[in-house]
């Protein structure tokens, strides 16, 4: 069998759940390897995909012997299929922070289930760990990515709009290997750097400016994540400062990220030191990236959490000043048994454009 | 109070639900024209509003006196004032097909409620008939669209790519004053187009090709939804029959649009002229638009609705023949009382580029 899948049902096996149903799409493709519409059910002796016709031919054509699923069409299946599947299981999971309250309870319904059980993200677990293939797939993410970014320094100019430059980087990753946005690009420009989650307007580029970009492509489905903060023209005095601070705090943590390090002190070593400058870090150090663009862990001053060896995780400090300016600096980072990889390789000095 | 909100209170008072947990940004969007994260709760006495320090500013300047909504910053919320929030309420419904099934048990715990009830969509069919203000802004959505497709037909050339056509699209909407894509753009050319729901390759346009192209954008939150197939070179004299037929078939429909018509009926008339030429409609013929991309109603086989006046609806009858080509004609369609109005305008003609 498939060794995520393989992996997956012994760890169910050791919490007596006999099946489990997948409906999650991200966690299908990890497991699987599939993208499409569909439904995976791990029964009790065998590996069963629902979808339509408009996949099937696909599915087939991905899936090999060794992934051990038995593909089929839903109009072929019956309402005794469904109630057969699971028959003989005890207790089945299901994903409840992803399915709806009315899934559950067709779910109950139409395969017959007695314990329809809360699996406690236990996919979302085993994904945090990445293996050699997702490792060379966000690794390539963050190259178009940091091409991406050396092609903006040429391509922006003063006059040209934050959304004019939001779809140049679209158009570039399209243009360039990636299957698509990781996310909705930030550009930030001016006072719109203050706010952490801006959206890209038409304010037009202007001298003096700060400019906020934080983006990221996906690559065989999965993500990278990188923010620069530049500048236009000259770097402002009172910017520098600030800039200083958060790119230091970037740096250090880079320098304690390893296997082993505690989420919570990462985070607090920063905030602590944007206390003494009387900043704060508002929202989370860093997070996991894989196929979501937000995966555990989540660095924040709440839950304790070890890194570990192959996780694929942010480093993105920042300080913002309501109504004025703002600066992130943030790389895509591979956890290694003594420290960390930066995948994210763009300067991170003042760059002046 | 504002007249959706008191609409729904009266809704919910006739079912015996004291209070409501709305979380669907869709609809709260459309209940009190917020866009941001948060939560709407209707309480017996009040309606409350929880959002966090990066929205309170713009909620604040949005809601009038008239919508009757006191405005929460959730780090101000004690355990306490969750519990308080729904006491002397017996039943308060929540959105069951939107809410996850972890989320459910959390406002169980977390509301103290006693009976969270299925409120069946109550909301969703609301939403179903528009009002003026809503109309207007589809008709806004449809005009954009339209101009774009006019901007399309110059911008096509043979050798560009199903991508670079997509990007132009957004680009163009960008431009004109939308606020994004309604859904990602179909651009399916030569045998592509046999499949309806083909995403853009790098495939190239060649001579002799049929282009579908499925789009559409939102203004003010509210979509537009039109698909238009066309020709490069010449028409293939194999496609025309085809084209045709379904051509004939969406005016027809067109024609039996009205108050009173019946979804069921309305797909069934168009099934009966593509069997008799031996091909099937295997999609719905249509489904509501609105703040979502697809609403109620679904134009379908199965389910019989009656349609009435201010829905707003689409009309896309498509026949597909696998490895080969596809047709599919598609306009956004405003119900009136005695027949309909095509909100989307272009022309349905052969069209050759």
């Amino acid at each position: 069998m498939n060794p995520r899948l393989q992996c997956l049902r012994n760890k169910l096996k050791a919490q007596n759940i006999e099946g489990m149903i997948v409906s999650n799409p991200v966690n299908i493709k990890y497991l699987i390897g599939i993208e499409a519409e569909g439904i995976l059910l791990l029964t009790r002796k065998e590996n069963i995909y629902i979808t339509d016709s408009r996949y099937i031919e696909m599915v087939q054509s991905t899936l090999t012997v060794i992934d051990e699923i038995i593909v089929n069409d839903i109009k072929d299946i019956t309402e005794e299929d469904y109630q057969n599947f699971f028959s003989f299981c005890e207790n089945v999971g299901f994903e409840e922070e992803y399915v709806t309250y009315a899934k559950y309870k067709e779910y109950m319904h139409k395969y017959r289930i007695n314990n329809l059980i809360e699996t406690e993200q236990i996919i979302e677990k085993q994904r945090v760990a990445k293996d050699q293939e997702e490792i060379d797939n966000i690794r390539k993410a963050c190259q178009i990515t940091d091409n991406c970014f050396e092609h903006l320094l040429n391509f922006i100019q003063v006059g040209m709009t934050e959304k004019e430059i939001a779809y140049e980087i679209e158009r570039y990753f399209a243009k360039h290997g990636a299957s698509g946005l990781a996310f909705d690009s930030i550009v930030a420009s001016g006072t719109n750097s203050s706010k952490p989650h801006a959206v890209p307007t038409d304010k037009a580029i202007q001298v003096g400016d700060v400019i906020t970009i934080d983006f990221g492509c996906k690559y065989n489905g999965y993500c990278s994540d990188m923010t620069r903060t530049i500048f236009v023209g000259y770097v402002q005095e009172s910017i520098k400062s600030v800039y200083d601070l958060v790119l230091k705090n970037q740096k250090q943590t880079l320098e304690q990220m390893c296997d082993g390090a505690n989420t919570k002190i990462l985070f607090k070593m920063v905030n602590n030191d944007f206390n003494i400058h009387r900043y704060e870090l508002t929202h989370a150090l860093g997070h996991g990236v894989g196929l979501d663009i937000h995966e555990q862990p989540l660095i924040g001053p709440k839950k304790e959490i070890l890194l570990k060896e192959n996780m694929t995780i942010t480093d993105e400090p920042g300080i913002y000043i309501p109504g004025k300016f703002g600066v992130r600096i943030e790389d895509t980072v591979l956890i290694t048994k003594s420290g960390c990889e930066t995948l994210t390789k763009s300067n991170k000095d003042y760059i002046i454009i």
